[in-house]
């Protein structure tokens, strides 16, 4: 029989609802030796919190998280906060010997993140943060094409994350929705919003990285700030790009913006290998782009493999050959991979402390781009 | 607030497990007058039975459709069985009071159908037949600009789902997850199947067929049957494929099969109007092509246009732009409109009568293929 | 040292350039046994015949094809001009014992194209049809794909031409330019002039056809005929689509328009085996796609097989890998193989009795349309 | 009438035999005041000279670029040689007041390039560098609507040029074809081969680049050595990728190599502007993605232009909407558009000049990966 784990999720916004779908769904899709169970959710304005968990089915609210960490009832916390509060909230957790589940990226900076990974560690409390894209069938698909050593050594590692949704400068910053433009709350703009989903799939599977050379920049210099009313200087980054030199002598160009006009959210990643090529983007989700050397020559071409059979990763759990699962089953996979380590006591990545090594390469990268000097990754 | 509608699900499989989670996750993300509850799975093994009421949170669990029909606390029948059976519980449900909710094709052949229409519509009940396909978001778009005249005069429609499950003569006919080989249980093959969704779409957004040529085959001949343990002979279309003329003017051709190698469940459209074209397909079915001879000269081209912004059909209940939905997302809408016709006493489509359009083009396919001639559709 | 193969050319339209630009350019990147030589181009308008002469190279001029076929240094005739006048010139070029390279289709009936046949084989002169898309290298390609067995039976055939050029009701028919509409000078609409692409194509990569149903439509019923200047009937298939059964038990549908908004010159072809299917377009025709069963399951997929080769058919001729070559080349190619076939004796296809096969299709299917009966193919 | 203009060529390689197609065949479809004419053409191998003469009609042979520069019949010197002898014979040409057309990379390096600008500017002659991918009717149709304004502030650049033909260790290098390996010959890998072309492009369309950071990278490093036989250091970069800023505000990246598996010559641009994007690629030339944000907001979507309608650029000169030109057609252009400009005394880019600052980018680059520093574009 299937236990329960009982979830407090803190936070309401877009990744609340993608978190609780998750909850709610994986039960349906997966034989699995936990369920979850939506016991409490945690937000400051009472009505909207009760709002959701009406919507959702959560069996209770609390609007200060404090109380929440408190409650015997609670297996695991979920953080979906802005950025800004990920650090406290998760120390605290881990305190309290709740597992953590953290939106991504972990924290602020490298610096946070080293505290909030001890935190977890000596607590000895499972932990993950919230790095969807993993789990999309192709991309677990390229990273088990890699990791099976189908394309021979690596040459090339290509990323972008191109957005377009900022372009206005009449839009504002700061606040609800808007909270990812103001620096205070997020840390930084592209670099922990986008490129850390580019950086955390890359080290998971072509290894670590060396060293980096970025630039910045700030598109709309000023913005009106929701909180204060006022027309404010904007302190995140619009845009950054990177060179990168990885462990095992490959060489990556990042990049990722939110002006790159005609793109909604294109993640888009490519790896070169000496013996095969393969290539994803998000806008296209359930397709891999394979190329094979060891073809036969004239019917060389790159494949449009439609991941949506039975053998591809986590598609025997859903329909039939053809159609296409979306976004939100990212979640459900990772809620899946999360309570089957559970079961086997062999935690799910990435934990804290591999999200913590995109931090360090986050920093790297701002600080990079402040210097405008190569920069080696890591403490 | 909302209200309950007691559901009575009929079937368990492939469908039973599509519905069930549109039940379920319909009120995550839409603010409906009514909520689906699971009231009941029936089906004649009741082991499966439990399993399936456990896995999806059926409330309880009945063996024989009959006895689900007297239960009070059953608001809705959905019948999720091989086509030979929808018949006689449609007409049942109807006859005790409840709405029906009906896996398409309606019936076994029109005459069927014709009863089954005259069984609701004398029991004023809501009825639907689940041709899901429509609530494709990029489907709806389609039906929505042809129905502004964005295309003008029509000229040519053209569709295909194609797949390619049963080239291999070692799979079996009949029984579970092959009923669809077997014409005892199906009717037809890939017309009753497959074509029906392109027939279905094909009359609701361009109206009604005159007349068909048609032509039908059956590549493997003979087919082990899983219920006799013998050779049988196969007695349903492999493959078929049709001319018709459209009511206003424009010519068709449609066309489905199971042996088309490399496609696993490739439905297409294609409208060809007088300023505008529009093209989709299954296994890519968050985007829409769109031609627009309106755009300036050398700047015309076929737009692709991810169908995943707030202002497409359905989508603002969602993620954001740029995040796909897959293909169980047009059961949870076709539940949302079920329910939503419901608080505005205005049904949603398709409803048997509908649905009844469908069978007699399916008839006149399969009678034309017969006789080799041009047939009337129609009674 | 290659021989000089003199061509009198008659006409100077569209094909006209066509023929002369492969003819100009042949011996630059094909060593062969001959080269062809511009030795005239025969128009009925001097001035203009002077001018494109001039252009081209052509050293000398006729105005009337019958002095053409008189003069000893003409060792081949191409026909260049409308339908209708190909019968009586190709009929006597045979007879003044010259080699005939004839524009498809090969004549406005089969019986027209009979007699063309009997005098060509009578004479004994080599001759040839230009269908040149079979020469499109990734055509070629599927065609030896095909022959090798590598899709194994073949169950589906389906090939599409879509145009839109001719949707406004204001463009005129007849004359320079616009003879393709008028059914005087070439028998039929898309019949004739684009499904007899399709149909050459079909026979020679999939056999014999035996019988058809098919349906014609003539969307815009008046056009001004710019030879009286007055509004008269069109006589011309707008459309035309039709089904197939090939005699090797294959299915397959055909579709022909010039009413198809966004498409320019969409000649599809796509062909389901056994173990593999292709397609093709001509709006990138350099491109092959490819799909084999027998890739290792969860790797399969369709395949672009960018076409530029040196192992790929022709393309060791060209440039380097990734370079594309264009709609001109086919042309080249045809030159270079009946360049070849003359050398080794084989005549390279198609010949006249190729094409009267071709013929027979266009032939049936005009019948069909009009009787609205299956037509068998064939004397 | 047209005049003669007569060329005399050096070097009959791969670009020998792209220059010589397009002197051959563009007055056919150009009504130009100039004609080129073929009248020498000069290699070393006198037998080897001797049989591309007779292939492409070469009136005339030499063995000795000197003697060539001397002889009163030729108007136009082309210099189609390894990269090492641009210099030399650049200059030497120009003395003798011949007009050059210089194959690209322009120069070993900016120093060499400098006075090669001098001199043809001392001397007064017409000159032109063959950057052809300009002339891809795709590519000038994109420059146009950048020239126009269609696309706003310009916030991204993006340009790949991705090859993968030297992958093998076993390729040697140096010698007839394989020159582009060896840096005695070459001056740089792909820097100077393939980022060349995009560098110059990006230029054109986009204006000026202020500064850069590089990378490159030899994979292979050491590969026998055709002209000595022996194994030798590789001294040419395998793959190079840069960031840069331009002088207009916009970031860039830059990335060439020649290990990309499954990418044959997959130059691709991308434009990111305020308005509208544009991307395009060298695999399908013919089309251009063009994404407009005026658009109608549920209708916006990438547009794949298929670039072959009469009032595209060049298009106009060539067949019918639909039918593709190919890689060749560029040089064609090309030479269309020097002719033109020498009529018009209105230099048809890029001259030397222009392709000088191409060199100080690509000297910035090589300069920036040495010292891993960002390095300021110009003298």
């Amino acid at each position: 029989m299937s236990k329960p784990l009982n979830i407090g999720m803190i936070g309401y916004g877009f990744m609340g609802r993608a978190h609780s779908n998750a909850y709610a769904k994986v039960s349906h899709f997966f034989d699995l030796k936990y369920h979850p169970v939506l016991k409490a959710v945690c937000a400051r304005d009472a009505e909207k919190a009760k709002a959701f968990a009406a919507q959702w089915g959560y069996e209770s609210v609390e609007t200060d998280w404090k109380n929440l960490l408190k409650r015997d009832d609670i297996d695991a916390v979920d953080i979906c906060t802005p950025n800004n509060l990920h650090r406290e909230i998760a120390i605290a957790a881990a305190k309290a010997g709740k597992m953590v589940l953290c939106e991504k990226p972990l924290s602020m900076d490298a610096k946070e993140g080293e505290k909030m990974v001890d935190a977890v560690e000596k607590a000895g409390v499972p932990n993950m943060v919230w790095y969807n894209y993993r789990r999309v069938p192709a991309v677990m698909f390229a990273k088990n094409l890699v990791a099976a050593g189908k394309l021979g050594r690596i040459f090339h590692y290509r990323a972008k994350f191109l957005q377009d949704w900022t372009i206005s400068a009449d839009l504002p910053q700061g606040g609800q929705g808007l909270w990812r433009l103001d620096a205070a709350a997020a840390g930084s703009g592209v670099t922990g919003d986008l490129l850390a989903h580019c950086i955390d799939t890359a080290l998971w599977i072509n290894g670590s990285i060396k060293d980096v050379s970025a630039m910045t920049e700030t598109f709309v210099k000023e913005r009106k700030h929701n909180l204060t009313g006022k027309m404010e200087k904007v302190g995140i980054d619009d845009a950054c790009a990177f060179l990168a030199r990885f462990k095992n002598g490959s060489l990556a160009t990042f990049e990722s913006t939110r002006y790159a006009r005609g793109h909604k959210a294109l993640y888009t990643l490519e790896i070169n290998g000496e013996h095969a090529s393969i290539a994803w983007d998000l806008h296209d989700l359930h397709r891999l782009q394979w190329f094979d050397h060891r073809d036969e020559g004239p019917l060389r071409g790159w494949r449009s493999i439609h991941v949506t059979d039975g053998d591809h990763p986590y598609m025997g759990h859903w329909w039939v050959p053809g159609l296409a699962i979306g976004y939100e089953h990212s979640f459900v996979h990772q809620v899946a991979d999360f309570l089957e380590g559970l079961a086997k006591k062999k935690p799910a990545g990435p934990t804290f402390r591999d999200a913590l090594e995109t931090q360090y390469v986050c920093d790297a990268v701002l600080k990079s781009a402040k210097t405008g000097k190569w920069t080696a990754v890591g403490k």
